[in-house]
This record gives structure tokens, sequence and C-alpha cells, in this order.
């Protein structure tokens, strides 16, 4: 597992420079110019995963959310650019994800922010870090005014939760940064208390490698109803 | 207006020197340990813009969100750091916000995000730009797939617009990424389409400088009932 880890840093670091790469490369406000840019960073990032795959872990398989590899028990899950539509908008809050799936559960979560070059790390029964050093998620209650939750607020989503946030609206602070990935991590870092995701359709991509990164820094991840989930196939929230 | 105009450009730069050097003072995760940071480089800022005009402009005023200076009809009104609570936690979204207001009217705006080195400055009646570039608002409808609306999601304000992001919900994608300052200034690069912010008591200093860069980049700026306001004092929401 420490193998598999350093080798998922590896790609992790070699993203992110992509990403930087591509967000600098300003070609405009448009969101269609840079709609490309992201499609761009997204490819060249699943490119390299595969390539990496293939040559060090050919019995291995991917799934990426642009491009899949194979077809094997042990897979690595990856969402090459989570935040795409701040990352088109030029604001720095995109990060990359990759999770080694074993059996449906992910043993090894890493989350790669370039713009703050912020490492997030797991492995299964070993804790979850933050650049090297232990993180864990916070105890405050709803009610507590440190208390911030990541909604994603799309209501056209499979499950409607607006009824949900309308009960956490009166009692804590929402917001939706845009990253669900991101924002996740920082439930594991005790920055935020809670997030909600209502994404579905190979939306494992974006969720896999914090399953074990937030667990593993003592919060809990399920489904939207409280379930245990696969993270090698479609899921039902978080 | 040119000269008051590069007086605000260099207070920014050097803003985004001070945000970035306590942003980096990663002292651990707990609200209560990063609050402090965010206050220190709050009142660092607030104080230089204050050596900065009574050294340069000593009968101008200043109504900065930590310290005031002086009585006059021309007023640098100062959002140090718009985006704390994102600041506190790590998320770099935060911005530097300045603006000249002379008697209630901001005639200079200047917003700088240090994390993307992104400038965003206007004299009123001379156009709006983002490092050096001509910005401004886009056209979408609502319902464009590109349509982003930021609203400030707190319902505890004195005006409660939930009623309106029901609307906005079912028809278009919002969030909330923790600063009004960026967000407007998204609006007037034309990445957003809309923002909402239910800021009352001293929250002219959010939004004193996006009022004349979001109206020189061709949008539209008024308190939350459609009405002008004075930014020289507190206002009505946006």
């Amino acid at each position: 597992m420490e193998e598999y880890l350093e080798f998922a840093k590896d790609i992790a670091y070699q993203a992110g420079k992509i990403m930087i790469q591509y967000f600098n490369q300003n070609t405009g406000a448009s969101y269609k110019g840079d709609k490309t840019i992201v499609t761009m960073a997204d490819k060249e990032i699943n490119s390299y995963l595969i390539k990496k795959v293939k040559e060090k872990y050919p019995d291995h398989s991917v799934d990426g959310e642009e491009e899949q590899y194979g077809k094997s028990n042990l897979v690595w899950v990856c969402d090459p650019v989570d935040g795409t539509a701040m990352y088109a908008r030029h604001i720095p809050v995109a990060v990359f994800s990759l999770a080694l799936v074993i059996d449906g559960v992910p043993n090894i979560g890493v989350v790669y922010d370039p713009f703050t070059t912020s490492l997030y790390t797991a492995i299964k029964g070993k804790g979850a870090y933050k650049n090297g050093e232990k993180i864990s998620v916070n105890d405050y209650s709803l009610e507590d005014i440190r208390t911030v939750c990541h909604c994603d607020m799309w209501s056209k989503a499979k499950y409607n939760v607006c009824k949900v946030f309308e009960e956490l609206r009166k009692r804590t602070r929402l917001n939706d940064i845009g990253s669900i990935t991101r924002a996740s991590c920082l439930v594991a870092t005790g920055d935020y208390s809670l997030t909600i995701f209502t994404g579905t359709e190979h939306k494992n991509c974006d969720i896999a490698a914090v399953k074990v990164i937030v667990e593993e820094a003592g919060g809990k991840v399920t489904d939207l109803f409280g379930n245990e989930q696969r993270y090698d196939q479609s899921i039902k929230g978080l």
C-alpha cells in the first residue's frame, strides 16, 4: 500500500503541474473558450495516468472521468480536475483526485490542490494526512458558529435535497465552493463539518479518494440515504 | 482620477503581499487559531492604507472594515480581506477591495486577487479592466447553461431572500464561493451572471469597489430593492 501511495502522489504532482499550466493560459473569459482549456487539462491528466498505470501496474484498471482502461478488481479511480466550472472561470479551487479501489472499496486516496500546494493522503487503516501532518474532523454541532456545510446546489439532480438545504440553512452556514472533492478534504481537516453531493452517474470518480481520506480522519462517508456503496461504479450521491 | 487609480493599485499590490504572507502561515486547522491570522492580515492592510492616505491625501478620509480615519466627502472605502471565512480555511478565494467614494458615489474601484495575481480596476466613465484588458458582462439568459449566480446563503440576514434563491435554483446554477467581491468581479468579466448579497451594516466596504467595476463593465448594481444607494454608509444589500 505504501508503494501504491507513492505512485499516486507522483501522479498527483504531475497532474498539478498540468492544471496550473492550462489555468494560466488565459484565453479570455468566454465559457466556451475556457471549456476547451478544462477539457485539455482533464484529458492530458487522464492519459498520463493511464500511461503510468500501464507501465507500472498493467494488470490494474483505470476509471477516469475522461477515459478508462482495462478491467480488474484493482481500479485507479480518478477525477483529473474536480471543480471544472470554477477552473473554467479562473477561480483557483479545483483539485486532482485519485483513489485505488479494491473490490469496490477505496484503499488509498490522494487529493492534490496545486493552488496552495496541499496534498491530502490516506491509506485505509493508517490515518489521513495533509502535507504529511495528521488531520482529523471536527466535532462542532450544527449550530456552532464555526460550522460550514458544503451543499451541491443543482436542483435538476436525480435526488432533490432542497428540503434538507432549507433545514440546514436555518441552523448553520451553507456554501458551494464548486468542488465537492475540495470541500470534502476540508471536512477531513476539520475546516468544514459536512458535505452533501447529489451526483450519481460516474460520480464515483469525484468521491472515491475522499471516502478513505475523510474516514481515516475520523469522519463518516455514505450515500445520500446513509448506506455504504461501491466506488468502482456510479453512486447515489454523498 | 488616473493618479488616484495608481495610488489605489500600489495599495492593492502591497495588500496582496500581506494576504499571501499570512495565508501561508499555516498554524493548524482550528478556526479559532486561523481567525487570528485573518484579523492580523485585515488589521495590517487597513493600517497600511491609513498610513498611505495620511501621507499622500491627508484631507481624504478612510472607511476600512477594521479601522477608520478622518471625515471628508472623499472617502477611501476598503475591505482589506473579503472572504475571510474562506481565507481562514485556507481556500484561496479572498480578495482585497478599495474604492474612492466621492459624495457617496464610487468613482474608482480596485480589487486584487493575489492568488491568481488578477487586478480589476475601473474609473467611473472610463471602462473596467482586468490586468489592463477591457472586460464586460455577459448577456446570457437565466436558463443558459453558462449562467452562474452567486448568492450569499445566510438566512439570518436582515433581508431574507430564500424565496428568491428557490426561484433561481429552479432555473439556473447557484453557488456561494464565499467572497461577494470576487463573485462580483466575475460578473464584470462575464464569468458569472448575477450576484445577490444580503449584507447591510458597514457592508459598503465589500461593495463600493465592485459598484464601479461592474457598472463600467456594462452591468447594473443596486440595493436588494433595485434602488441606487450611497457607498459611504451602511447599505441595503446588493
